[in-house]
C-alpha cells in the first residue's frame, strides 16, 4: 500500500474576481499556488491548465482534482450540464463548462462544487467544522452564499443551497434602502453583502468605523439568517467566513443578535450556553477556499 | 430467512390533541388501530401500552416501535435526555420521558423522532417521496413544523428542525397582524398556523370562502417560506400536509406565488416547469402521520 502523503492534489478556487490554483499534499499542505484574475472562461481554464502542467513536470503527477467555483452550476454527474457554470450575471460565464477543460487535459477524477461548499469541507477536514456532521459555512462579502454537510455528506439536493436569497423580514421605518438584489431586492444578499452595505451607506464597509450603526443593523439581518438556517437545518455549528464577517466587532454583535431573535426556542446548550463556539470563523481563515479545493480533490480520489 | 411481510411494527403519531397507535406490517397495511385524546404522559402512554399489550395477545409478537410525536424533543439516542419531549407550552409535558415507558414494557427497539420526520418517512417509503434523497414534508395546521430526509437520512443536526420558526417579511401596511407566536409574534407558524388565520380574521380558517383574500395572504407567507427552504436546502421536492394545506384552492396559489418569489433564480426544470409535482400535498393524505410512524419502526428494526 502507498504512504497517502506522497499523493499530490489539484485545487482550484475559482471565483467570481479571482481563480487560485494550488497543489497540496494529504494533509493539506500547499506545495505550489498561484493567483490570477478571472476573465474569459476560456483564457482563465488555459491558465489554470497551464499551472498544473507545470506543476505536474515539476512536483509529480496529480491524484485528483477539486474544482471549488462560483455559482450557480450544475454538481451533479449524472446530469448533462455536469460541470457548467448555470445563468449568471457574469458576463460570458453563462453556460460555460468548466470542467470539459480539465477532464480533457488531465486524466484524473475532477471534483467540482459550490465554493461554499468547498470551504465547508476544508473546514470539516482541517478546520472548524471537524468531527460534525451537520454545519453550515456561510461567506458574506461580495455575496452572500451558504454551503456545508448534512448527515455528513455536501448539500446539493436539486442543485446546491443558495443561501444568500432568503427573504427577510426589513423595517422600511429603520431601513428604508431597498436591496441591491437583481432578482429579489431585500433578500438577505441584497441587504447584508458589502456592496449592499456600501450602496446604504455611501461609503466602503471596510471603511465604515465600528461604532457605525451599519455594524448593528448588519448584525441585525445576520442574526435573522442564522434564525432561519437554525430553524430550517438545525446545524451543530455555523461557520462566517468573507469579508464583511471578519470585521472582529461584528461577530460578538451576531452572536448576541441570534440568541435574542431565537429568543431561547431551541433549547440547546449549543445556542443557550455556548454560542461563541457555536457561531465562529473559519479556523482556515482566508485558507479555507484553497484548502477546501484540495479537500474536494482528496474526495473525488 | 424469514419472510418480511410476516413481522409486525408498531406506530404511535404522538399529537398535542391525539394519539394514534397502530399495528402494521411490511407493506404498510394497517391491521389494528385506534386513537385517544392526549392527556397527561403517565395516562396517555399507559393508554398506549396497554394498546400494543392487546395487540400483541391477538395479532403476535411486534419487530420494533415507531414513534413519531410532537415536540420539540430530543431524538439522540446518545443524549441524557433522549427519549424525553423539551420544554413545550403543553402542560405537563415539559421533559416527560416518553419513550422510557415503551422501552419498560417492550423488549423491542423503540425509534423516537418528530412528527414531520416521520410523516417525511413514510410519503418516502410508500407516497410522494419515493426515490429521492433530500426532500422536506410540512404541515401547516394547529402549527406550522417541518422535516424531511437529506442526503438519504432524516434531518436532526443539533436537535431537530423547526420550520415554523423562521423570520418571514411581512408588510404591516397589508396585513397588521402581528402574528401569535409567544417566542417570535410573525415568524412563519405566527403569520399562517390555523390559530393565527383565525385570530386575524375573526373566523376558523376552514370557514372562510376560498375567494376571501385571507387565502391570497396565507399562499404569500407559504410562497415565501418555500422560498426559504428552497434556498436553504435545495429539496428536490416539498410535501406539504395539515388541515390549513388541504383546502384545494390553496396549492395552486402556493405553487404560483412561490415561482413569482423565487424570480427565476434557481435555474432548474422542477421548479420553472414542473412546479405540479415539485410543490405536492402527501401521497399517503391523512394516513402520512400513522404510516410514517410504521416506516420509522421499519427503520429501527
Amino acid at each position: 500500500m502507498k504512504d497517502n502523503s506522497s499523493y499530490l492534489f489539484g485545487g482550484i478556487e475559482g471565483g467570481g474576481t479571482k481563480f487560485v490554483c494550488a497543489v497540496g499534499n494529504e494533509t493539506g499542505e500547499i506545495l505550489a499556488e498561484t493567483r490570477f484574475p478571472t476573465t474569459t472562461p476560456d483564457e482563465t481554464l488555459s491558465r489554470t491548465v497551464d499551472f498544473f502542467k507545470e506543476q505536474i513536470q515539476a512536483l509529480g503527477p496529480l491524484a485528483s482534482i477539486g474544482f471549488a467555483s462560483f455559482g450557480p452550476l450544475d454538481p451533479q454527474p449524472a446530469s448533462a450540464t455536469y460541470g457548467h457554470i448555470l445563468p449568471t450575471p457574469k458576463p460570458g460565464w453563462t453556460n460555460a463548462d468548466v470542467v470539459g477543460p480539465l477532464q480533457a487535459s488531465f486524466d484524473v477524477p475532477v471534483s467540482f462544487d459550490t465554493d461554499v461548499n468547498g470551504a465547508a469541507l476544508g473546514e470539516w477536514r482541517w478546520g472548524a467544522a471537524q468531527g460534525l456532521d451537520t454545519f453550515i459555512y456561510l461567506t458574506i462579502g461580495t455575496g452572500v452564499g451558504g454551503g456545508g454537510l448534512v448527515n455528513g455528506e455536501l448539500m446539493h439536493g436539486l442543485l446546491h443551497p443558495e443561501m444568500g436569497h432568503i427573504p427577510l423580514p426589513r423595517d422600511s421605518a429603520v431601513d428604508p434602502f431597498e436591496g441591491n438584489c437583481p432578482f429579489h431586492g431585500d433578500c438577505f444578499e441584497g441587504l447584508a453583502s458589502g456592496p449592499a452595505m456600501e450602496k446604504r451607506w455611501g461609503q466602503k464597509a471596510e471603511t465604515l468605523p465600528p461604532d457605525h450603526p451599519a455594524w448593528d443593523l448588519e448584525a441585525h439581518y445576520i442574526a435573522l439568517a442564522l434564525r432561519s438556517f437554525v430553524c430550517t437545518l438545525s446545524p451543530q455549528r455555523i461557520i462566517i467566513g468573507g469579508g464583511v464577517a471578519q470585521q472582529p466587532h461584528l461577530m460578538p454583535l451576531i452572536r448576541q443578535k441570534t440568541q435574542a431573535t431565537l429568543n431561547g426556542y431551541v433549547q440547546s446548550p449549543a445556542i443557550l450556553e455556548n454560542i461563541d463556539s457555536y457561531i465562529v470563523p473559519p479556523a482556515l481563515g482566508g485558507r479555507a477556499g484553497v484548502l477546501g479545493a484540495i479537500a474536494l480533490a482528496q474526495q473525488a480520489f
